[in-house]
């Protein structure tokens, strides 16, 4: 697995029961992974020799997150090397505009778009689809970095000032109204068989997702189209290994495609407690080309949330037993310091409903992230 | 951690999710825990030098096995550092004589028992208690080895022959006729808090628990006896971490307390993904003095079923993805090369009820134990 962060530290718990080597390539010893006990090798994404170090031994190259260049990818499979999801697969999470193009292409609904390389461009755009719009680097933005709403001339300026203009880096989305954000995750092998888990609805703030709850509690139709829309596109986008479908449903209840991941997803991290096969253990029967498990819940209801640091001092240690003093719930740390704005863990509740859940989790949260 | 089996590799695992470091004293680097990654050190349980340095850099020191010098653990102990459970607590898992004398006078039902050293304190048993004796090993013994069932005085001879008499080191057991094995777990923290686990019933043969359903299929009566049963010896002998206390139900109706496991055990596996808290990690939080977890299920029912090596050769690498493709199955490998009558993983299922899930959890042990 390239890439040691909490992703691989998870995927790693769930490879040690099924008895599969997981190897990890890391920036360092003590990322997540590596603290979580993977096994591991030091090295760069960006050295093909560092990447080639981990594949040769490995039967399945697979990835903690999608910040590989492009071109190394492209050699590792040149020389042979099996890589799930493939290069072609995981450029579309790489390349948000790319993403858009194919989705859109194939007739999956999406935001309006358009690449813009010059203020010119957005000003066309706007003219379109007037203010606000939402600019988003085209590549490498995550946890809301790399992603602006842009209501005026004077943000449009201020923000494409300084970047050449060589290539299209941003890409240019119409400001959609919407009342829920969605993530389906779906797992699919080599030979193209998937499954998919009940859809999640995710609740973001300033860009980060701050908790979510599982199912989403959303219109039956709604959910069942998302589902179906998330195995389209999962097929025909060659994924392999699990795939993050977000979605926003609008005011009018349409269903728009928003981003994908290819890989194990912070939103699917309650699938460890509340579904009868985690997204762990599933990436790593997908990419093996094995059977794949059981997305079944195994209660009502689920709700996740993220522990992110903040600008306070916390005392992590101080507060974990008394976070695990309310019953039903179930902490994940990452081995990871607290910085404002950085998940170093998350909390999961199962419940009869999901706002009892989310209630829970979150006073369980609360209590880990308040000032030492 | 003193020892790095498959019970500190579990543990390990539970511990990743609190970022609680368990670093392993281990004697080889091929142990179960050390492959699935935990931190270890390598050394004997028989050198105090190195009990104490795992000792040494940890807040508790608690055991994935019970086979620790006792002279070593009251060093360790005066020496300063804090054991859970502690010396006086854990010699009754390591001599089944002295637990037996503790439980007896504390007023526990116990088959009748006497310490044996010679032929004739046995013939003097067998004259008061009939044929068949059970022979046990005082210390050392696990999975059915060092217990013996037997029949006349020619067995009794063979078997005493060749042990010196210089102390007692069988124990006599009378032989009870039963209905069933229950396993009662339960943890307790330093300060004495306790939970209890629903009741296990295992089912042995040739001496080694081959399955196991949860809850255990008996009277609620039987049940609720077993559980304040547990709970009372748990305080009785001053237990901290898992305690597992093996039980027969006589075909009276009775409950005899047979042995006493002070660690998480093979019984309490289906915790994993049955129980709101697994044994690993209360166990965790037992010896650490935390608030410990909800013991509830989370299905009705639940199996487990042991993977034990057989006489012929296996083929786990093919077999494993054939026994993933039954629904519901989850696999637990410990790395351990399979020999005839050892554990090397185990398979939980959860179900509507204990035979649907044992059927399940049998047809899956089955396809990974079939010949290559």
């Amino acid at each position: 697995m390239v890439g040691a962060g909490q992703l691989a530290r998870m995927t790693h718990q769930a490879a040690v029961d099924l008895d599969i080597e997981l190897v990890v390539l890391a920036a360092s010893d003590e990322d997540s992974a590596v603290v979580g006990g993977a096994p591991y090798r030091l090295g760069s994404v960006a050295s093909l020799a560092d990447l080639e170090a981990v594949a040769s031994a490995a039967d399945v190259v697979t990835f903690d997150h999608e910040l590989v260049p492009t071109e190394n990818l492209v050699k590792l499979r040149r020389i042979g090397y099996r890589l799930e999801p493939t290069p072609s697969a995981l450029r579309l999470a790489q390349d948000k505009l790319e993403a858009r193009h194919v989705l859109s292409t194939a007739g999956f609904p999406t935001p309006a778009f358009e690449s813009i390389s010059s203020i010119s461009d957005a000003m066309a755009f706007t003219s379109e689809h007037g203010w606000p719009i939402v600019l988003k680097s085209r590549r490498g933005g995550y946890d809301g970095r790399g992603v602006h709403v842009v209501d005026n001339p004077g943000q449009l300026a201020s923000l494409l000032k300084g970047n050449p203009d060589e290539e299209a880096v941003w890409l240019a989305e119409e400001f959609v109204d919407i009342t829920a954000e969605l993530s389906v995750l779906i797992a699919r092998t080599p030979a193209g068989r998937s499954v998919v888990y009940p859809a999640v609805e995710t609740f973001q703030r300033e860009g980060i997702c701050r908790y979510l709850t599982m199912p989403a509690t959303q219109p039956l139709r709604i959910l069942e189209q998302a589902g179906q829309m998330a195995g389209s596109i999962a097929g025909t986008i060659g994924a392999t290994g699990m795939l993050a479908v977000e979605m926003f449903v609008t005011t009018g209840n349409d269903l728009l495609v928003n981003e994908l991941a290819l890989r194990p997803h912070n939103s699917g991290h309650a699938t460890i407690e509340a579904c009868v096969t985690s997204q762990f253990h599933q990436h790593l029967r997908a990419v093996l080309d094995w059977p794949l498990g059981s997305t079944s819940m195994r209660s009502n209801a689920a709700a996740t949330v993220n522990l992110i640091g903040e600008m306070h001092e916390l005392d992590i240690a101080a507060r974990l037993p008394q976070a695990l003093a309310i019953p039903g719930v179930h902490v994940h740390l990452y081995a990871k310091t607290p910085r404002p704005g950085r998940k170093f863990g998350h909390i999961t509740v199962l419940d009869d409903s999901a706002s009892g859940a989310l209630e829970t989790a979150k006073a369980a949260a609360e209590l880990i992230t308040k000032p030492r």
